[in-house]
């Protein structure tokens, strides 16, 4: 799709303001009176992101999740959010989700817009954060030499899509529910030389943890926690929305929160990525693509 | 639609935070690092604000300008914007419009995301700006024995809005390409009681102004200058996207910008908006509905 890899390079050059750090998958930092703003915009699509079938709680509730976990990743603290809703039949479902959700997080529902549409029906969220650390944690700071690291395991969400895909009476929640690494990003945040949330497969998101820092990345496979049996270790390499944090620490340094190192930063080399010394020279692929 | 006011309700109990200031159809102020912080989101849907057929580069601009105003009518200067983009055909005269736009205004494109999905197309929109005054003018300030201002004049969007329905050749960029009074509010802020900009008609916006500050409007509609020729005063009154301030001043008090009185605020009565001395007792039908 080469039409739409060239729109998204057209608006990265719009975005020629140098508050701008990452586009347009990143947050932004934005500063403003001495603190450093984070903003992030997040957009969920029927039948696209979720189908039609969808509790229209877990909709509101990874509506706001995702973009916390944007705000993780930049080790800032939430202070509000603002919702684009398209109205529809399911509003009360949609609203017991969102309190639940902007409780979970203890983060305000600042303003937004309802608008008429669809189906499909389309709803946005913009979250503004507080980063309490700066320099704020980009993608682009990994080093050769430092360790690779991610919080939790990798998997539990696609098992969750499976449960609720197959009705297998299983826990979905992960799946569902996706929280969010508040507290690690906020204590990672002036130790990391580089970090990210992985929302879209653990290949995928370090395959952009490698342009954007310009460095190769060596994964040990056998060395990421799963929450799944070990024969499904590549799919859930491969699947996101388990919104665990990936970050990078100078060689030696070890991290203030539970975490595993799961790999090295090596010069940039023939291939971005290699995955138990297998190189990985294109990203097409390596993030799972959902229902 | 009591479902729609039921679940919008919700959302207003939910935004308890004290930086919540109007809501749902109002920008929000978040007061950050001494700053206050102006924060809006306006949603674009196709086939409900904009056909199928629109110039893609003037929905950028409509996207932009829109939210622009709301932060106009805040009295603030924008600080950047994030974009909910669902990708399409038309992404290069998109960025192009949205290049436009942006320059207008000089404001930065931050972030955003990129989706799949529609049609219909929805595409959201988030600015941030810094007010200039504090207090940051709400609607909610307007007291009796103020006189009611409104900057320019009215119907030119709906003239805008008719060319190019009808295919005339007139000229229709004031419908197309809308202006925010940016610099008016940044340079009313400080002497307004009360302040919004007339973005679904004056009548609606009026009443909304009333709800907002628990007061009556008194209009008189003779004195709205207008754009169209007198016999289609009613019509302008009703319709949107022009995109002025309308603001209340103390007696007596002068604007600082071009403006014209239009009527005085008057104790809360029987009605909350009386046009020539003739009361409007509920707002359905006041606002026009586009296209």
């Amino acid at each position: 799709l080469s039409g739409e890899s060239a729109f998204i390079d057209s608006l990265r050059a719009m975005a020629h303001h140098p508050a701008a750090r990452g586009l347009l998958d990143d947050a932004a930092v934005l500063e403003v009176g001495g603190e450093a703003l984070v903003l992030t915009h997040d957009m969920l699509v029927e039948g696209v992101h979720f189908p039609s079938s969808a509790d229209p709680a877990d909709v509101a509730w990874k509506l706001v999740a995702t973009n916390m976990s944007d705000l993780a990743a930049k080790g800032a603290e939430p202070l509000g959010v603002l919702l684009g809703f398209m109205l529809g039949e399911d509003q009360p479902a949609f609203a017991t989700g969102l309190q639940e959700v902007l409780e979970h997080f203890g983060v305000a529902l600042l303003g937004g817009d309802t608008v008429s549409g669809g189906p499909p029906r389309a709803f946005g969220l913009t979250a503004i954060g507080r980063a309490a650390y700066r320099p704020v944690p980009s993608r682009g700071g990994a080093r050769p030499g430092d360790g690779l690291w991610l919080t939790g395991e990798l998997g539990a969400a696609m098992l969750g899509f499976e449960a609720l895909r197959d009705a297998t009476g299983a826990d979905s929640s992960a799946y569902r529910r996706p929280m969010a690494r508040l507290f690690e990003g906020w204590a990672l945040a002036p130790v990391v030389t580089a970090m990210m949330d992985v929302s879209d497969g653990l290949l995928l998101d370090a395959w952009r943890l490698t342009q954007a820092s310009g460095v190769s990345l060596a994964i040990d496979g056998a060395a990421v926690p799963l929450a799944t049996p070990a024969e499904r270790r590549l799919d859930a390499l491969r699947w996101g929305d388990d919104y665990e944090l990936l970050f990078t620490l100078p060689a030696g340094a070890e991290p203030p929160v539970p975490a595993t190192r799961i790999g090295r930063v090596e010069p940039s080399g023939f291939a971005p990525l290699f995955l138990d010394g297998e190189p990985i020279v294109n990203s097409a692929g390596l993030g799972y693509q959902h229902g």
